[in-house]
């Protein structure tokens, strides 16, 4: 599990966590690691789909973040159970009484991190991304599987900070969308990476998507028209964080990251 | 999903979960399910942790409840996400309104079973477990292994329908020993199985334990004191009831079941 963990990683989700719950007013403080703590659980879910999505009846990969994957680090039955123990540990972390006062809210953030995970979120959207090998899908249907896979959990962190912030509906609503914005600008940036980048500067392999007749979005689009929906993707990005002026100004700063990244 | 968790089984835990809330007074009426719903949660992760361990990797095992194990109906990477998708689901049901009225207590319910399933509950205890291949462990380690292996989600149980009751604290502390006794009958019981039974009998392979070389209780105690034990528990079971009287006739029905079950 500290393999898994602590092995490095962007840490994209929870630092989106903590900054949209600092926007909102709730920073991250000596005394106040409210946000820090709902980040680490949405983390430890991150993580455990990594490990099992690395597992040989799944993507069968040996590299990540430039280490050996786990179970090549360690066997098949400790990535699986690894897994398995971070996935609910993340359910006891997001309990804890430092995530907010009000248990109603504790709650909330945990129902709402097990629908983005599950079925209708991460876990179903692998299943269908699985199924997409050597399948023709529609352009709809990426979307959807995508915004499931990807997209979940990214949009669950710019929720998540903005809730345990006690952020108005409204605001919570925002940020949603900017959630789901920059998860789809992740994918397009993935997509590019996968087709233009090297093992050595991800730390994994590339070209997988297509080596193993995955449905991508870039395989419909074309480079070219990924490149121009990214744009499109962070443009409305910043205005969707324009209201909030320079107090956005980290997150404009993640967001612009996600779309140009290199790794 | 369905597969794994529609394909029968005894429904132990559930059923504990129903009984014991009864028992408080909060039976499973046309208008309440909330302990039914509680009891389903902590099913679909008994059902999952059932996927998992019958993968390749773990157990290998071709047959549960006579029927094809999940990655032999369907395939592994089908039978992971599908027990990934059982766990996280569990954390969505037991958040349901319909639970209990007080968000507190439902997050009490939700953290408590991360907590009975994670590293330090169930999958810790299949770690253990699996580390005992092949290796001597003293009958303390056994009975440490086994109590979060098996024990925790019995315990789990007890504890949730007691709570979901709104039962006292001593209630609970009582109906914690009670699913501890029960916990460890079953274990005994199942050693005994494995030893005894033939798989048409039980719906899966028997002998397995001795096969793989796994350190049981069994194997220590023989069959003669493991049943002296058994015996032992099933008074102490009686013994904790006894307070409740005739209203406690089904749970008591219940742990003669585990002792004496033939599957």
């Amino acid at each position: 599990m500290r393999y898994a963990a602590l092995g490095g990683g962007k840490r994209l989700r929870p630092l989106l966590v903590v900054e949209v719950a600092a926007l909102f007013g709730r920073g991250l403080t000596e005394t106040d690691k409210g946000s820090a703590l709902a980040g680490a659980a949405l983390e430890f879910i991150h993580c455990y789909s990594l490990v099992h999505d690395d597992l040989p009846a799944m993507d069968d990969d040996d590299l990540r973040r430039g280490q050996p994957t786990v179970h090549k680090a360690f066997d098949e039955a400790t990535a699986i159970l690894a897994g398995d123990a971070l996935l609910t540990m993340a359910f006891d972390v997001i309990a804890e009484d430092a995530v907010h006062a009000d248990a109603a809210v504790r709650l909330r953030l945990s129902r709402e991190l097990a629908r983005a995970s599950g079925l209708g979120g991460m876990a179903g959207g692998q299943m269908l991304d699985l199924e997409s090998e050597n399948r023709d899908r529609t352009e709809r249907e990426i979307r959807t599987l995508q915004a499931m896979k990807t997209g979940a959990l990214i949009r669950y962190a710019c929720r998540a900070g903005a809730i345990l912030a006690d952020a108005p509906e409204d605001d919570v609503t925002r940020m949603t969308r900017f959630g789901e914005t920059i998860g789809l600008a992740f994918q397009l940036a993935d997509d590019l990476l996968d087709v233009e980048a090297t093992p050595e500067t991800v730390g994994k392999a590339t070209g997988k998507d297509a080596a193993a007749g995955k449905a991508t979005l870039i395989g419909l689009l074309g480079i070219s028209e990924t490149r121009t929906e990214l744009a499109q993707l962070m443009a409305e990005a910043r205005t969707l964080l324009a209201p909030y002026g320079e107090r956005a100004a980290a997150l404009a700063a993640i967001a612009a990251y996600v779309a140009d990244r290199k790794s």
